[in-house]
């Protein structure tokens, strides 16, 4: 383990404005992203904003998944925040470039929670993170 | 303006595992950590796993904040998300810093949007945005 999280800041450019600006677009955008990552949804709270934008996050078991669209600009700002290995997070990240029509892109990879930084705290078996009820 | 968003990356390391595994008290950090910086809160979600851990996260009508706990390592992975020059994230930060009793700690600063890549998507006028409802 080098790090506890992973997380991938991706900066869609030159999206379909017409689709950043439909709640209800991101929002199943944004889920259907999540599933083809794999990912356990939790719960999900997305909200419009007037005149223009969505801002929304995904709880998944696996940490979070979040967006803010600026319509007027074409722009959306995704975090793919998950931890452990088994996501999928890149089927995510293309999944969404296609769905928001993105025809500029870039993306910034972080790892959170360094393993070097949690020495001494490190128990001797991790307990796996389950979703409760 | 050089971009439209904001976004403060924290790692919280040397917490007390105890207020790291609360959900309520998780929750109360991040609602107080969101006013002490003069944000408008829409809605928020957090969520207790089993056997440790909280995630959550608070939509603001300047974009968002999240958390990420790990009780059994003492850490926890914040961001603050923000956009317009208006709001406090610095003092957000440091409360939580104080709220979570971090010992140490770091912090990476994102400027999300970038004004050169928005060029000629630009409005004459930016619509700011309002809390529907």
């Amino acid at each position: 383990m080098k790090a506890l999280g992973h997380q991938i800041i991706a900066e869609f450019y030159d999206c379909d404005g017409d689709l950043l600006a439909n709640v209800d677009y991101v929002t199943d955008a944004m889920l259907e992203a999540a599933k083809r990552a794999k990912a356990t949804i939790v719960t999900h709270t997305f909200h419009h904003f007037s005149p223009l934008g969505v801002s929304g996050a995904i709880i998944i078991a696996e940490s979070h998944l979040a967006i803010h669209t600026w319509p007027e600009y074409g722009y959306a700002a995704v975090d793919l925040f998950t931890c452990g290995d088994s996501l999928h997070t890149e089927q995510a990240f293309h999944y969404l470039r296609e769905a928001l029509k993105s025809g500029t892109f870039s993306t910034m990879s972080l790892e959170r929670g360094h393993q070097a930084m949690l020495a001494g705290r490190v128990p001797v078996e991790a307990p796996k993170k389950v979703v409760n009820g």
